[in-house]
């Protein structure tokens, strides 16, 4: 992606960006409604029908944590294999980890936050007690041969203590890269990044680390992800997370938007004629299914509005309109 | 703002960006609520001290056109004027035009459609035919010394028609420019722009007519509206309306996003260190105060979910959390 540093990012040129759907992991947890095994498997196979690069499916947490995704197992197995989707679940345990590769999953993708107080409230441990509990479950996949990803959250700042230093970031990024993981997430947990910032930290990133994978994930809860995804766009980046319908949120903004919405994304990016290889119809027909399965609307804006290829016809009196304008000519 | 084709626009450096707030008039004539005349006219005012550097305060239209601003005279005579602020209106015709110059407007907006079925469906009228009519008004107001504006509907796709042709934008410019008017404002009027367009238009626009004043005028519809301005910023781009709390909107696209939201965009371009003149926390306060006057929330996202800077405190039992943490270690 070195041609990155030196091309537009306004004008994709047929570039490739990879998308990362989280819709059914991390837009389902948040969702009251269980929604029934079945119906998540044919959303998790609409989305690989659909042409997205990953999904991550679920979760292999205790389904007291998580009830939503207590059929962590049986969705991994059950789901149709497309080849050239890579197919993840959030594991946060050894034990998690060995119930994933027991299920097939692809890749694990781990979690934990730069920020103390956000991996308190959200993890009840400290930074380094997770660390240490990561480090064995990076073990436990590098012996099995399954890559990890490690998602990395509040990356552009945390809503409790305010400003992270890229410098603790990067500390970060780099213990991890130490042990060897495929890929780094730099998260944007509750929509706090803008795109200077997004701009600078991928970049620092990059010039690092340019062979670990690196992947980008926004949220929108202050308008600013499609922004975020061209800033990151343009300082060398090419896979993002996003997530259908922009299911999934952030619990210290009720009502905002959630995650950066999939088709949101898409629709622009292919304007901008990118090559994500995602199928817009299909996932928009995805989207629009979803207040069925979920109970409520979501924030898609592209669910609302269709795509901008969507013509409206004239009102059915145009004629009139128009015979009348002439006769005044 | 030569400097802009040599600086990135993911970082402001201090570049000032001018805000035109268009949503009492642009905003509030789609409103079912009729706003009372004060609440209008400290609308206004409130905006006017927060420091946009232009507001378009009503229209001088007939008032069973658009009933919601049949007040327009007194609330253009009414307000304070504050220095440095520009005051301007929609005028559709010679008769507005003198009604807006009566009341002391500083500047007239005109609005014409580029695309001939939108302009036939909005206005009534062929687009030669709304030609002919503005070039009377532009000549009433260049006899009372009164500058003009011109908004060009559809510039970026028409919603029946589809795809207007850049050159036939262009033609509709060079013959406002050849009037003499002194701004045009390119509209993006149902939310078809898309990033790519938008910065090989402006770059157009800026080639042909340096000196000509350029305004961006993006609704959300599809969530690309900050994306937008970014791009416009990026192509020599320097001011843009907006609409508080995002009201407007686009009868083609009922449920979605309106127009460019104030708080929104100042939001991100303050955050990237570009100089907006606007005080953030006024406009959030005007924002967050819409629904009492219009009888329904906004599409505002951070109306809802508050600034950036906006920290939020640790969960009460965070103490309980971090004692059990650290006697784990």
């Amino acid at each position: 992606m070195s041609t990155a540093f030196h091309t537009s990012a306004w004008q994709g040129a047929g570039r490739r960006i990879f998308m990362n759907e989280v819709g059914t992991r991390d837009g389902l947890q948040m969702e009251q409604a269980f929604v029934p095994t079945g119906d998540k498997i044919a959303l998790v196979n609409a989305l690989s029908q659909a042409g997205l690069s990953k999904i991550e499916v679920t979760a292999f947490v205790s389904p007291t944590a998580i009830p939503a995704l207590r059929d962590g197992e049986i969705v991994m197995r059950e789901i149709e294999r497309r080849p050239g989707t890579v197919y993840t679940a959030l594991v946060p345990n050894v034990r998690g980890a060995e119930r994933a590769i027991e299920a097939r999953t692809d890749e694990l993708n781990l979690v934990m936050s730069v920020s103390e107080t956000h991996n308190l409230c959200n993890l009840r441990m400290q930074r380094r007690q997770s660390f240490a509990s990561l480090r064995q479950v990076i073990a436990t996949a590098q012996q099995a041969g399954v890559p990890v990803n490690v998602s990395l959250s509040c990356c552009f700042g945390c809503p409790m203590e305010g400003e992270v230093p890229q410098a603790e970031v990067l500390d970060w990024v780099q213990r991890f890269a130490d042990l060897g993981v495929q890929g780094i997430t730099l998260c944007d947990t509750t929509g706090m990044a803008y795109p200077s910032q997004v701009h600078e930290l991928v970049r620092a990133f990059k010039a690092r680390w340019p062979a670990l994978g690196l992947t980008l994930h926004f949220h929108n809860t202050r308008g600013m992800a499609l922004a975020n995804v061209l800033a990151s766009i343009d300082a060398g980046a090419d896979r993002f997370d996003a997530s259908i319908g922009g299911l999934g949120g952030c619990p210290y903004a009720p009502g905002a938007s959630g995650n950066a919405c999939t088709e949101e994304i898409v629709h622009a990016l292919q304007l901008m004629g990118y090559d994500t290889g995602v199928e817009l119809a299909q996932i928009v027909a995805a989207a629009r299914a979803l207040p069925e399965l979920i109970g409520h609307e979501t924030p898609s804006q592209i669910a609302k509005a269709g795509t901008r290829w969507d013509l409206h016809q004239p009102p059915a009196d145009f004629a009139d309109i128009r015979e009348r304008a002439l006769a005044r000519a």
